[in-house]
């Protein structure tokens, strides 16, 4: 019988931006494995309401637990802000999202005590890094600013274009108008538009990146619990990562190799409602 | 008993674009009742694979029945596309679409027989205008410009601006290379970009709204069908819109308000994986 740490984390997102918190778990706890799952078939979760985002996630949650899983990460910023609690009422396993993680980065990061926070209308709705950042210091002021444009101009490519910066300066002026002196890269697709806002704000501001903060979060998570891997994946598994979708997979291989940092071959589509 | 010529028009869309449509139906067939079911909890559909957007269509269809109709109105330009056939094999009610009043129109005005296309990325992928204009004119050359931007930017309300003009005039520059005449509006919010569309080609090109041409293909279509209600709808029941959401019904409104000719108080949310 194999030792539950050698099971799979499970991790989630509303579609594909998810893999840049797989990213950072591939380069930062190597040994694990992942098994994935993106609604591909129900992007975006950005504009729905909590209700609809807290049915959405519990769905999931039941179809990761069919996969043996040992944790789960919640990778999109919507669901983590919306269904943290929900998921955590349903099951034992250590459940993490990305927003305390980034908070606690930001909180750890600013000098000013103010802090600025890119994300979609719904996690900016929720005031979830609001909540998050004042219970670690209520003393900081916290800026949000939606940015719902840019997720389709990055799924798109426009990562490097003068459309893409004017959209983002729009965004950035909103938030440097209030000093802020350090911004929150508040949903998984904003890291690949990292070199852009950097440009546009200058080496003065800390970029938070949550996906880094919550790899390193789980590392911690998983020691505590004696639940890290100790026997390398790569060695004992020729597949430590597998892809689920929602939506046919055909579009999948494009966006993750754009992503991630080893090829996946394929995604295996699942019938989510049926969760 | 009421006779089945008052029964309502059955009007769907993946999301709140498609009250376009319910408006120039308001408009033109002023006697119809309508229940509209936008799917908002999954929109959009225009990154979707056919096999998830015929699914999701299906299952509104099985909703439409419930509410007595006596025709179906796909207003979506994606699910016109991917699922008119789908549905036709599963009622036996008259099933339009947007896409075919929109080509009909489309073959009617251009003079030099160059037609571009403005949709979604499923419904340029689908070549479903192309057929459909082929189908009734081999001699048309089609050109067709997936525009994913345009849709987040009306939902933005950033109808009139100029980044809204520099992304339009990137999408409009292919078409124009092409030298088309004419070009379809061919999603349900392209018709909220029409002045700006109209300012950016000029006097010589013909803009083709398929919710109107869609309009009128009903009515000739229900007169055909001896259909027609001929019990004025405002008289007989002072509800002849009734609106329908798969996700909480809060954003509604103000959208709603933006696009239709009459207050609309609420939609009643359903949960549309049931049906």
């Amino acid at each position: 019988m194999t030792h539950l740490s050698e099971a799979p984390i499970g991790l989630f997102d509303s579609g594909l931006g998810g893999l840049t918190v797989a990213r950072e778990i591939m380069r930062n706890l190597p040994d694990e494995k992942i098994v994935y799952f993106g609604d591909t078939a129900r992007v975006p979760y950005g504009n729905k309401s909590k209700g609809t985002v807290v049915r959405y996630s519990e769905q999931i949650l039941r179809f990761l637990l069919t996969q043996n899983i040992k944790a789960v990460v919640i990778a999109c910023n919507t669901a983590s802000a919306m269904a943290l609690e929900a998921l955590r009422d349903k099951t034992d396993l250590p459940v993490l999202g990305v927003v305390s993680p980034g908070a606690v980065m930001a909180v750890k990061a600013t000098r000013n005590k103010r802090v600025g926070v890119m994300a979609t209308k719904s996690t900016i709705a929720s005031e979830s890094y609001v909540k998050e950042i004042h219970r670690l210091d209520p003393e900081v002021t916290v800026v949000g600013e939606p940015c719902p444009l840019l997720v389709p101009l990055v799924e798109e490519g426009w990562t490097n274009t003068k459309i893409t910066d004017e959209i983002l300066q729009h965004y950035l002026d909103h938030l440097m108008a209030q000093q802020v002196d350090t911004i929150i890269m508040g949903c998984t697709h904003y890291p690949l538009l990292r070199n852009a806002i950097a440009r546009l704000v200058g080496d003065e501001i800390t970029l938070v990146n949550p996906a880094y903060e919550t790899a390193l979060a789980l590392k911690k998570v998983l020691d505590e619990n004696g639940l890290l891997n100790t026997t390398p994946a790569n060695k004992a598994d020729p597949y430590p990562y597998r892809f689920f979708v929602s939506d046919e997979a055909e579009r999948f291989r494009d966006f993750a190799g754009m992503i991630l940092p080893v090829d996946v071959r394929s995604a295996e589509m699942i019938p989510i409602e049926k969760y």
